[in-house]
């Protein structure tokens, strides 16, 4: 089915004020929701809102924000998300860090007793649209074998960064692992092979089979290096917000028990540096010499960290999105016990 | 040759300062060069020196700290290094970004004119010595390919970030690219090929000829993800800083100009997050599960990022330290002009 953005969005959060969820928060994870089926990072968009609604529906997530700063410094803070949705106390903060960020040149967030807030780059793009440079990382439940290990620690912890320039942004966002638990999914659905190096089986060895790589675990990029980085967003997420490191969370799919998670987000305004105007320029400048490399055998373009995102958000804000009829059916699903019906173009 | 540290570090300095090097800045350097000794890499030690003190010798590098910081705010500092010695611009914005990340929460310093610093390590760990998280990265000549890419455009950017814990610290210190450009150096002169996925050739092919490899770039870990990685080091240490991004810098072996490298160091105090003792307490916690964890096959133990480093510290800081002769010799020829001998256990 076809949506204009404000027909998807509405929907959605009508859907979610049916389940109780206050006006507030239901306007946050819609436009959260949205920005994801904008940007192309379908996975992380309106897909999501079945699971989201269901964990509502058993009283495993907040109706309404929960947030509390329970430490506040200058340039940090401390917040309870207080089990509220995961894009509401991601970003609060988020939002808080940039006004502190402006008054003494950077701010950073701890935030735990949270839920999956979607995609990281949300929330540096919040940032670079106010001229600061975003980093956002979040834990999530393990999945990533630590270098050497055989068994999984870290959760696919994603890392995003986010510069504001002339032109787009530039926008990192990625995890730490080779692929995405999605990728063996899809090739276990297929009855395709996996290439060795993207996944463990339960004994540590290296596997071409997806089922045994879920079984198993899923290998950092890098070796140590993957593995160092992703241990550090365990820190920074789980150990400096007291949320816990990913063994101790819980899953987005059981329903055991409230998530718990933990987020880290700060901003760093580029105007107590040098001229915002210089920075912006320079950004620009460096992405347009990227552009101009020569290109490896085959390669088309060479594209920046955020550039293929930015480019479909452009396209599908005047053309509208595309849903599945899949994520079609769910979403119905969601609103006709309330008397909502999903219509499209 | 067999060193006591004292032995080394004082030789060291005096050296540098018989070359002109004033007595603070031979202090800084050598502790830099001893500490990298210490922790076990040697590429970052004292086999610096003579390159160090070659530039000095053609007044490429300042003799004396020429930093001065040119703007500041609460939680942000940028410095201006003068063309000093890598290791002084950057130890005097770690100790500035300290100092006040005690007050505000954290701090953040850009750091420009700058020159090689040895391992970014020395000053994160700084940082996890005053109980604070620390991150620190910098920008080098041109050497790794952007993804897509068929020339180098990224240097081989480090990035460390090190965390407080009840036992040794976590120190994670990594570049961006799959090794190091050493490793096609050394396999280059034991005339041995290496493996596809370290390198592309001059026409951005995969290589498994090292000279070939060294003509042409290193290829980022993970893809879009460390090509990502190493683009933000050069948005952060060369734009934000003003010092220009790695094409535009020059090389610690050319002698043409200064090498007008950029930093981007910061400090984050847990104590304005949580209990100081909670963090380290949880830290420790972590490294415990990790290193408890189920061993992959062939491996002996689980290793921490920082670890091997603190054990070769606690060892050769009580047994001294081993220069192997080639580098003594070089050392040697450093101080005989000024009546200065290399004198070791």
């Amino acid at each position: 089915m076809h949506f204009s953005v404000s027909q998807l969005k509405t929907y959605c959060r009508r859907v979610m004020e049916a389940h109780g969820v206050d006006a507030d928060c239901a306007e946050t994870v819609a436009d959260m929701l949205l920005d994801a089926e904008l940007t192309g990072v379908a996975t992380h968009g309106v897909s999501r809102l079945p699971i989201y609604m269901e964990r509502v529906d058993k009283g495993l997530v907040a109706r309404r924000s929960c947030v509390t700063v329970t430490r506040e410094s200058p340039s940090a803070v401390a917040i309870d998300a207080g089990n509220s949705l995961g894009a509401v106390g991601a970003r609060f903060a988020m939002e808080l860090c940039v006004r502190k960020a402006r008054q003494t040149g950077c701010c950073f967030a701890s935030v735990k007793n949270s839920n999956h807030f979607g995609a990281a780059a949300y929330y540096t793009r919040m940032a670079a649209r106010e001229g600061m440079i975003g980093f956002c990382c979040t834990n999530l439940t393990a999945k990533i074998a630590p270098y050497g290990a055989a068994e999984p620690f870290m959760g696919t912890d994603p890392i995003s960064v986010a510069a504001p320039s002339c032109g787009d942004p530039i926008v990192l966002d990625m995890t730490p692992s080779v692929v995405a638990l999605g990728k063996l999914i899809l090739a276990q659905k297929l009855g395709k092979d996996i290439p060795l190096g993207w996944a463990l089986d339960k004994d540590g060895k290296p596997t071409t089979d997806p089922a045994a790589g879920r079984a198993g675990s899923l290998i950092p990029i890098g070796g140590a290096k993957g593995s160092g980085l992703a241990l550090m967003v365990e820190v920074l997420s789980g150990v400096l917000s007291g949320a816990g490191t990913a063994t101790h969370l819980h899953d987005l799919y059981a329903f055991d028990a409230p998530q718990g998670v933990g987020h880290f987000l700060g901003a760093i305004d580029v105007s107590h540096f040098l001229d915002a105007e210089t920075f912006r320029t320079g950004v620009y400048a460096m992405a347009s010499e990227v552009k101009a490399l020569k290109k490896a055998e085959g390669v088309e373009e060479i594209l920046l960290p955020g550039e293929r995102a930015a480019k479909s958000a452009a396209e599908k804000t005047a053309a509208g999105v595309d849903v599945p009829d899949a994520v079609c059916a769910e979403l119905a699903a969601l609103g006709e016990a309330y008397g909502l019906k999903l219509t499209g173009d």
